[in-house]
């Protein structure tokens, strides 16, 4: 499946991360529009929590596995709150013409050490097949080590992109890409076009120059094995009109491309 | 898992039938009081569509299978309904104390010609063997033969119950149990205690003195390789209180019980 294409939407498009429980429906009706506008199918699409899943999650622990018995309570919130942003996002692309279909990560997979080694891909590829997209999610699974832990949306899409043989990974931040200092408190700091992860990976060199810190860092991390692979990763700013377009079409957009 | 419960509650019992989209939050309420005092547990519980994913599967033609382009969103419509109603149904059930997860028929199976062959079970049994409640539905499922499919919640707990091992599977219904015959309209029907669904198979006998036609007939149909494997299927008033909860414990309680 060469042509296969998968989208992520940071937890920061998709909901006001300041507000417990609000989906950002003004930027997911934009955002859909976008995708069904770029029409680049098969295409799979992967959003993170936001303000659903993470403050439940973090208010029970869940990311650190299991630590008392009332956290069972916490870990099924923790899914319902992402099922319940799931669903808006989904009807929010139905709307806007694009074959969505919910796909559960907790009820397909678990994780072994917090880390996503089994994938049936199977049945997801059936969906594509027919032309549908499916739309998954960062979720409280079930871990064989520490018995709960959160599969990140990042984790996930790496792994269906490496499974599924994808040639493009798209991340949709609330950030134009990767700096060479953080823009928010650096006005001079620089968008870097195309980064090489193997800067990261090797902690030398770049990365005195350039912002990659917590989130970022993490996705970098995730991203390495995709690149290895093959897969050309970007990072575009989804909150810029046209950008997530641009880059579902394969055309050239503002944002950080991540290269060896 | 010779313990297991498998409790179905119809979509008569969760939903207002004659109202789109509108669950029967009081029901489901009493319901989840009954089961959590039952205390009752390895426990699966599975619902059906009722008002929520009945009428957009008919609307869309889902259970005939793929007709034609359109019918993918109704597909996708479909499922996006029973995820809203099992929603609704675990929050309650997590409310009143019942470790409920949710789980997604459709990211986790597909069925052949309609039926369901192959269910990975792993999965369930990791959350039941964690002290949760697994909460599926009757939902819409891709299908090897017809490309579409609707899966009963029927079809689903019989499954469920032959490949995890379970002692009991209770059905939650708007009526007592089987009936001499109808009794909505004939006042002299008599509840039938004990029913052996050998005649129904054989089409013979009894069949003529009782009123087992349409969703009645399609349960018993479903329900005819359990009670052959040994396991114990009774039919009770989920509307009447305290029936659920009896039925849960193993007391005695008004209802049809099935035999051979």
């Amino acid at each position: 499946m060469t042509r296969l294409l998968i989208l992520k939407l940071g937890g920061s498009v998709v909901t006001h991360k300041d507000e417990y429980m609000s989906a950002h429906t003004e930027n997911i009706k934009r955002l859909a529009k976008e995708i069904a506008e770029a029409d680049s199918y098969p295409l799979i699409i992967v959003h993170g929590g936001g303000s659903f899943g993470h403050p439940v999650a973090k208010k029970h622990r869940i990311a650190d596995g299991r630590v008392d018995e009332s956290q069972i309570f916490g870990f099924s919130e923790t899914h319902q709150a992402m099922v319940k942003l799931n669903g808006v996002i989904v009807d929010i692309l139905l709307k806007a013409g694009i074959p969505a279909f919910a796909f559960s990560p907790s009820s397909m997979l678990h994780t072994i050490g917090k880390r996503l080694k089994e994938l049936n891909t199977g049945l997801i590829k059936e969906y594509i097949d027919l032309g549908m997209v499916p739309v998954l999610y960062g979720d409280a699974v079930l871990d064989s080590e520490q018995t709960f832990a959160i599969l990140s949306g990042d984790q996930l899409i790496i792994k269906l992109s490496n499974d599924l043989g994808a040639n493009r990974v798209i991340f949709g931040l609330d950030v134009d890409g990767i700096f060479t200092d953080d823009p928010k408190l650096n006005p001079d700091a620089k968008l870097i076009e195309t980064f090489s992860i193997g800067n990261i990976e090797a902690n030398v060199g770049d990365t005195t120059h350039t912002d990659v810190t917590g989130g970022m860092r993490a996705k970098l991390s995730e991203a390495t094995e995709a690149v290895k692979g093959g897969v050309k990763v970007i990072m575009v700013n989804a909150f810029e009109p046209e950008r997530v377009k641009a880059a579902l079409r394969g055309e050239k957009v503002i944002g950080t491309i991540l290269t060896l």
